[in-house]
């Protein structure tokens, strides 16, 4: 069947039978617009992200189900960069005429996979024929007590820099994804990427972190983001990017890749965020209760630039290239 | 200049310089989220709308101004429609390479002069390319108290079937937009709707409606979802649809279009509720405190089904097609 058998009323009635409401949700799919509760007390956190095919994402290279999954979690790390609690979603998608119905099909069931697994409703949304190509934009409500929310501008002088998970996994991917040969295993982190929700919700309970951001433009391009706000500068030991063993085993560590992956590649969704050194150890704890690591990869400086070092303390020059979803590649 | 000359950190810092936050934004633009407040008491509303190039909108028929408030106004009228105050809207754009950094730029005034005109918040979005095509996606967030908010499953047998302004319009704009030959007035409601916030709000403290919803599919199609979310009929006397003078004057009434368009035309953004009738007065009052009119167009009634009759009692039969967004037109 194809989406304009089916028509927008069918589709949404299609959706509206799959989604499952979580509570606080007053109306959901179905009126002109959803009304849901915000916990008294805490401020609405809002972020939205497109994913436009040829850019962001390519049907061959991934399916329906995993593409679902990873629209919803490149908004999930958004709130987990503010450190808040995801709750409600609105998705919209504008398809091609002639539009398997059954890719749809499964790309829904995967956005309300990861929806149901991080305790988000889908709430509302649109559909729409799109003159060419595959968009889904994808807008996530969540929620923190004001004192809990971690901004990017927070950061103090001599504050450790730390990321989550591991570096370089996802521009890999990517790489490998273009040269078309690849393990399924090689791959995963850049289709279907982990939001680190629960570590952020932790760390901003704890309120460990000074500042923090997801890793979603590259390391080099997101820290750049940090001391921006911060209006600080940053000393990072390039040899300190925590790497996983598939990414030690599949790049030589004589590439120009083994460094340039972990320090510029883009949607990686791991968290990047500064702490007073005295918390470091709430830190780890934290980060092993949300089933993940942290690593300290540098540290805060007075002097404003971003300075990359080898562990002999020697400059790291190489253009390290921001990721930037304008430049089609 | 290109968008892809100035990069899509560079267009974000041009939108934040130019937007204006209101009350209630204690982070706008620039972090991984916005962070707002809901007045306490107060539940949140939450709409998306899609619009595509080539299916919703031509970029040689509307001015990137008028495009830019039209795609608020159509989010504008989805809160006005659930009784709603409108306060924070995410703007996420996907454009081709070489896009005009002159038509966005001019695109983003529209959009923030029409936020600024009903008091809301531009705390958000996405940027990014398009492999073909020019997409808008809006998200707007708004707030009423939970008694306040009017539904579609609201309609009481006996109840008035209300409209606010006049019917028809925008069909008769797409209509001849599309044969090439028009004046400005003919298609500026198809062009630049204006959303009835204002009457909405007010209908909604008054409590007077028992259900609403806006005409964005048409009034057939759309007092049908007030049909079915109410479980009743309707009977709509097609001789009581309030036409412009324009309308009258642009339309033969020996042409089918001069029932066919007010009755089917989508994207009028009107106002459809149903009341009491002993709450008519109040209602009038309301529109004219909103600048603009009621008419009452028909009757809920019991027996499900809509009746669509002729002032002389006979019954109207053409054929309505649903305005469909599927439906490449």
């Amino acid at each position: 069947m194809k989406l304009s058998d089916l028509g927008e009323f069918g589709f949404i009635n299609k959706i509206r039978e799959k989604s499952h409401d979580i509570s606080g949700v007053m109306l959901g799919i179905g009126d002109d617009a959803a009304a849901t509760s915000i916990t008294p007390g805490m401020a609405l956190l809002s972020t939205s992200d497109l994913l436009t095919e040829g850019v962001h994402f390519r049907l061959d290279w991934s399916d329906p189900v995993t593409l679902g999954r990873k629209s919803l979690s490149v908004n999930l790390s958004d709130i987990a960069a503010m450190g808040g609690i995801p709750r409600y979603a609105l998705l919209s998608i504008a398809v091609p005429a002639g539009f398997s119905m059954e890719f749809l099909s499964s790309f829904i069931d995967g956005f309300l996979q990861q929806a149901e697994k991080y305790s988000v409703s889908l709430i509302g949304g649109d559909t729409s024929a799109s003159a060419s190509g595959f968009f889904i934009s994808v807008t996530l409500l969540g929620e923190q007590y004001p004192d809990r929310i971690v901004r990017r501008s927070g950061a103090c002088n001599g504050d450790l820099v730390c990321v989550s998970g591991t570096l370089g996994d996802s521009a890999l991917g990517l790489d490998l994804l273009k040269s078309g040969s690849y393990s399924k295993e090689q791959v995963i982190k850049h289709l279907d990427p982990t939001p680190r929700v629960e570590l952020g919700t932790l760390l901003a309970e704890l309120k460990i972190p000074t500042s923090m951001i997801d890793i979603s433009d590259g390391l080099h391009a997101d820290l750049g983001h940090i001391l921006k706000a911060s209006a600080k500068g940053a000393k990072i030991c390039i040899d300190n990017t925590p790497l996983s063993d598939i990414f030690r085993n599949s790049v030589s560590k004589n590439s120009p890749d083994y460094y340039r992956f972990p320090l510029s590649g883009g949607e990686e969704y791991e968290l990047l965020f500064t702490l007073h050194p005295s918390r470091l150890k709430d830190a780890e704890e934290a980060a092993a209760k949300a089933g993940t690591s942290v690593s300290v990869i540098g540290e805060i400086t007075e002097e404003s630039g971003l300075f990359l070092a080898s562990a002999d303390g020697s400059s790291y020059s190489a253009e390290l290239n921001c990721y930037d979803h304008f430049a089609l590649n």
